[in-house]
């Protein structure tokens, strides 16, 4: 939910909460302390369940940034700057890309504060969003990658820059959708008539669901991941999820790379567990396709290359696949050794997927 | 323009030159002749300009794909089986994914008519599109890339599968724009406010105009790119700059690949030149990022790498690019060794772009 004195007070504390760590660098220089910033160590090994959130977080294990190494003192010099221009950035409501950012600091006065390549930019950013609590959204940072497309009975009020717009996602958008902002928090749900949320990994297959009227008739948010879901895409998930209460199920590819964008809808990735709780949707459920589905379905396969094995076997050992549902089916591919992409369900004709599949899965799912 | 009676008749039409088409092959074994299909030649030796339409196509060079060898046998019943299905489906008022047609086809009951992969059912309907003369979006086959957005002055109305839309590209949609959808024939211009357009490759510069009101201080339809930009993007671009006799720009990073994005918006492509009509907009200008930009503006700059100087080279050597203009450009890159993305002005700050450069550029250009 977002009205204008909402954003301005998200605006204001994010402001207030970049000024605070500003202030704590300040304090440590004042009691004579070298200053100091400790995050969480972002790796596979320091990710844990968090039971109460039901998300993946950050363990305990943390690496300093400290100012007592020419390039430590560097690294936080680059940090204040870098909340100078958050706060300046915030306080004018204005907007940047990560992008903007590393160029931008080509022009502060000071060169050593300026970034050596956008490697370095973007990991302060995220740096600062875990230590500040704030989003990168909430500093007003834009995404490059832009968010994909929703289609379904869902009535929405979008506050953009030039006012307020009302938009329902089957009525007032055309055969492409409705595109969703690289800030779904302007965001408000106003009204929706849906059972559930089908988020959908390629564009053949979303196109498909729209075609067949698959929204219309199960009453489903057909929500377009474009591969690797952007952040916006999961955001939005996650709150028709929450806030709509709506469940969620995710329909890809047979193949190891599919089940990561699964699990990055679902659990939330590794480099930024500090997000979990904001973008993930811990009960999104895996609809297909399932190793499982290529022997039951009969579809047409490819087989499993090198890459597709290694990717295969580095799920099995991943804190996040570590259940029984996910162990069976890595392992059946393993030994039937082949992938299948949703659209090989058109090897059954073009309507098996929505007159056959997506209803015997919804049904054995519960969902429907 | 495109009313339910005008795309009965597109589809009639599309129909027929397919249904035509396996007549001939009919009239090759009646007259006792090994039936053919005479192509052009695809490469970049066979792409002329043609003069009267101001677009480059193929020239005289021909291939043929004749029955009278077993592989040439199969690629002609695959085209009768595909025929067959294009008819089908258009008849239906259905449509369906280039990948979909791949596996539809392990449905059809000679297996000597099934596709053996990916590239050769492409290859085919590519082949179809050429010697029908009807584009694949009139066969109602979609593209697997989506098309990008639109955001400016445009009032547009969208015949849907649900019925019409009737939307204004700036106030009946949110930040994220109008989705282009996967066939823009499908659109009819309803009325504008714009006096040119401006297509961006990058979403993050797509964005900053946005931010900055850049489309309502100079009434410019923003298209977004999206790096190298699919069908629906190109054809629309065309329509704009045909229907509304509205100027087209292109905006870019300043490297080989970006000047390709260009050169397929402009000139079309070499794998499609038989579209070159219907998909270029051969009047559209390139605004920048030019070489000769990296040193007015002095902007932060990457070295050219071995692949970037290779592709500078081959460009010098590409029909398309073969004036004065790119042919100082280019050298000029050449020689100072340098690249810059579109974002690098950000270095002169956010306003940079749309106070200053956008605005000298237009106005040298003699767009404004």
């Amino acid at each position: 939910m977002s009205t204008d004195s909402d954003s301005d007070a998200t605006d204001e504390l994010a402001r207030d909460r970049l000024i605070d760590l500003a202030g704590e660098f300040y304090d440590q220089f004042a009691a004579g302390n070298v200053p100091a910033m400790e995050i969480p160590t972002r790796t596979k090994s320091n990710i844990v369940f968090d039971e109460d959130k039901d998300v993946w977080v950050y363990g305990d294990r943390t690496s300093t940034r400290s100012a007592n190494s020419v390039r430590g003192a560097q690294k936080l010099l680059k940090a204040i700057y870098t909340i100078d221009f958050l706060a300046e950035q915030l306080d004018q409501d204005r907007s940047s890309t990560l992008r903007e950012l590393y160029y931008l600091s080509e022009s502060w006065d000071e060169e050593r504060a300026q970034f050596s390549d956008q490697d370095e930019s973007n990991q302060l950013v995220e740096d600062l969003e875990i230590v500040s609590e704030v989003t990168r959204e909430d500093f007003h940072m834009r995404p490059e990658e832009s968010g994909a497309t929703i289609m379904g009975p869902l009535y929405l009020r979008e506050q953009t820059r030039r006012g307020e717009r009302e938009i329902h996602c089957q009525e007032d958008v055309g055969e492409g959708g409705y595109q969703i902002p690289n800030n779904p928090d302007t965001i408000e749900f106003l009204d929706h008539d849906a059972d559930f949320v089908l988020c959908v990994e390629t564009g053949g297959m979303r196109d498909r669901l729209v075609e067949n009227g698959f929204d219309e008739e199960y009453s489903v948010i057909v929500v377009h991941l474009k591969g690797q879901p952007a952040r916006a895409t999961r955001r939005i998930t996650r709150r028709l999820n929450d806030e709509l209460d709506l469940p969620v199920v995710v329909f890809c590819d047979g193949d190891p790379w599919s089940y990561r964008i699964y699990a990055s809808v679902a659990y939330g990735s590794i480099k930024s567990a500090h997000l979990s709780e904001y973008l993930a949707t811990p009960t999104a459920k895996y609809i297909g396709i399932q190793p499982e589905d290529i022997v039951t379905y009969d579809l047409p396969t490819d087989p499993l290359s090198d890459s597709d094995i290694n990717a295969l076997e580095s799920e099995l050992d991943d804190p996040r696949f570590r259940d029984d549902y996910w162990t069976e089916q890595i392992e059946l591919q393993l030994e039937i050794g082949k992938k299948a992409e949703q659209q090989a369900l058109a090897s059954r004709g073009l309507d098996f997927v929505t007159d056959t599949y997506l209803p015997e899965r919804l049904t054995e799912m519960g969902v429907i």
